[in-house]
């Protein structure tokens, strides 16, 4: 016998019993339906890749993380003969949708639209050190548009998060938007030389978590040199003006050093007017955020991030990566992204998932025919009903309420004279 | 840059282009609709199982086909030491959804129902040699019933598999029931000593492939006895009588060696008459066949699979494994599955996977304002119509037959002045 000890998920991992994977489908299924009503196609892509492929440096920190799958039939001399865990692996658990979905792109270009949206809701693994809200396998809902280097793909993409958030119920969220060329733009004028860019964002990046003093403590620490320091410091320490709805260039440039980037600045504003002004505010808002970093190495304009008051992190977050698909191609794609965490959101999720008051219990006799049973349940069934069969127990008190517990709502019983639906009665479950 | 020919899946893998992925989960739906509706509840399990679980011999030949997943952080040193793969791997990918079902029952035993109904449709994983029709990732439906030691478990999953196959509107097939008690005590009755019944079924599982007679010989070359070979090769032989839907115990036994197992015919009489006159014989059928096998060694009563007129391999099959459970809780629990395979299904499948004409997609002038595209896209969308926006392009019929292709039914043009839904004049796309 396996020892029951053993008896768990392996860990970091977790099995979903019927009550919650009933609500995860549920929301899978709004969050699928409303991707889909803004014209995204949803496709899908095998777990695994290309152990090369999950290496090629275009996950950044998340490589690390990837689960590695070994191949088949090494033998002791293989083992042996390996310097490195690597060369004994030739595929690997995807860590993200992005790079999958980049080499999709690339195996399919010529069947897909010159402009292509995809939707793709899947799982994807990272071997992180399991903590609070951290899982090792868990749901990513991800929109991209391939192909369309101007605007309007960040404009559909925005559009569709804050939409599918607000078909959620999710109030309060907010979408910050930043360009990276933007954030190198007002680097440059604030005194930071190229070289040290990345660096100082990492930096900034914490702005969230360590304040604006903090930042700057942070970054003279480091020994950034202390005239851009202080410039910077006191834009991050600027109250952000209301620009939503509007969001009119000149309110977006108030809030930067002056002298950057203006290309970008009038994108911003063309971006943030059409998805506030064209949603108008009653749901999701779009702000503009001057200091959003974002991690991810490969993003290369926009940047956006959903924030939620309840939460001490993101929902979801993406951007445009226009370099990354040129990677599996040769010649460069404009791409960009947005991806929503399904596991953080499920659980703000409150939708009514009892569904309709169709759920009945047959609690028959075990002198019934079991032809009869089943030639009542399949009338029932096709009558729109979901009919559960239930053999009498000796506590039938316990059986209803379990039977309440599952999301039934009536029951009826069954005996052996009972021959069709208008002799069954039914009573209604729970409710006391 | 990475070289464009390794831009494919991993070798036995797939992806799936919108119109593919949009029909599986189509029919996807209609399979988990109908397992609902038969009062069966959906859980979820991680796609991972300890290696040693999934290595505990309860997974027959499919052990060795599992997809090993490296232990984390492994140095040199520990990679040098090993002397099988195995010792590398402490995670694997399940390559069925019985053994992290039992697993599963195992954890959580004391939160689910006596009678625990369970519906699993995922994904599992095999490192099968690539050949046509098999895919090393592939999708399994599975219904199980856990805790009901009785027949009204084989009749309520043969009923909801039946009526499932009816709803996905395949005809033709038959469901075929037989016992793995009924053939050693048919076994045992024509002479084969006990020891040789496992290896006589290797043989007499190859009926459909080799026919009666090639099972025979392969028998005689086996060096069997001649006295049970010859009084097998009788009942091989005969004619098999109708007996649905009446499903009478008399005609069980008249297609069988006298004095075989009473109890076990009568239990199949229960259950072929329960869903064959419970249901009419409009749809799939449930057939007796006294010499269907079933491969895995953990059958412990009836056993069933699914066969259509069309295809040389079953679409599904399943059985009672009384002991499995035992495995891993310590204690024996009742345990009965059937599960049908997905990828074979779907393509006999031909669901009106088009949709509603609610398909629609606005065609805009470059100088149209983003902010009023996105109001009318919501518009139409609140009205719950999919609504794609697409910049007008210099070659616009390209874009219609493209459009027409993926499903959009009717599109309209939008102009600088356009402002609302009123001055949308929509044209059908199609049909030529």
């Amino acid at each position: 016998m396996i020892m029951a000890s053993t008896v768990n998920p392996p860990r970091g991992m977790r099995d979903f019993l019927p009550a919650e994977k009933t609500h995860r489908e549920r929301v899978l299924g709004v969050i699928r339906g409303s991707y889909r009503a803004h014209g995204f196609d949803e496709i899908e892509t095998p777990v695994m890749e290309d152990s090369s492929r999950l290496h090629a440096g275009l996950g950044g920190d998340n490589e690390k993380l990837a689960f590695a799958v070994m191949k088949r039939g090494l033998t002791a001399d293989k083992l042996q003969a390996a310097s490195e865990a690597l060369e004994l692996a030739d595929l690997g658990l995807r860590f993200d949708l992005t790079v999958p979905l980049a080499r999709f792109y690339a195996t399919h270009r010529a069947e897909l639209p010159k402009v292509f949206r995809a939707i793709q809701i899947a799982p994807v693994w990272r071997a992180e050190r399991p903590q609070k809200g951290r899982y090792r396998q868990f749901v990513q809902c991800d929109i991209d548009i391939m192909g369309e280097p101007g605007a309007s793909a960040e404009i559909e993409l925005i559009t569709a998060t804050a939409a599918t958030l607000d078909a959620l119920g999710i109030e309060g969220c907010t979408i910050r938007i930043n360009d990276r060329r933007l954030l190198t733009s007002a680097l440059t004028v604030l005194g930071f030389p190229t070289k040290e860019h990345e660096s100082v964002l990492i930096t900034v990046d914490k702005l969230d978590k360590l304040g604006a003093d903090g930042v700057v403590a942070e970054l003279r620490e480091r020994a950034f040199p202390d005239g851009p320091v202080a410039a910077l410091a006191e834009f991050l320490t600027r109250p952000q003006p209301e620009i939503a709805p509007e969001f009119s260039a000149d309110a977006i440039r108030d809030t930067l050093p002056a002298g950057v980037n203006e290309a970008v600045i009038s994108e911003i504003a063309t971006i943030g007017h059409a998805v506030d002004a064209g949603r108008g505010t009653s749901g999701a808002l779009i702000e503009f955020d001057p200091w959003l970093v974002r991690g991810m190495g490969y993003y290369t304009g926009a940047i956006f991030e959903v924030a939620h008051p309840s939460l001490g992190y993101s929902l979801g977050g993406g951007g445009r990566y226009d370099g990354m698909i040129g990677r599996f191609l040769g010649s460069d794609v404009p791409a960009v992204g947005f991806s929503l965490g399904f596991e953080r959101l499920v659980d703000l999720v409150d939708l009514d998932d009892a569904g309709s008051d169709g759920q009945l219990a047959l609690v028959y006799d075990a002198d019934v025919d079991p032809a009869t049973l089943v030639r009542l349940q399949a009338e029932l069934i096709r009558d729109g009903k979901r009919v559960r069969l239930e053999l009498r127990p000796r506590k039938l008190p316990q059986l209803l309420d379990q039977l309440s517990e599952s999301g039934f709502t009536s029951f009826a019983t069954v005996r052996a004279d009972t021959d069709s639906l208008a002799s069954l009665e039914f009573k209604p479950l729970g409710g006391q």
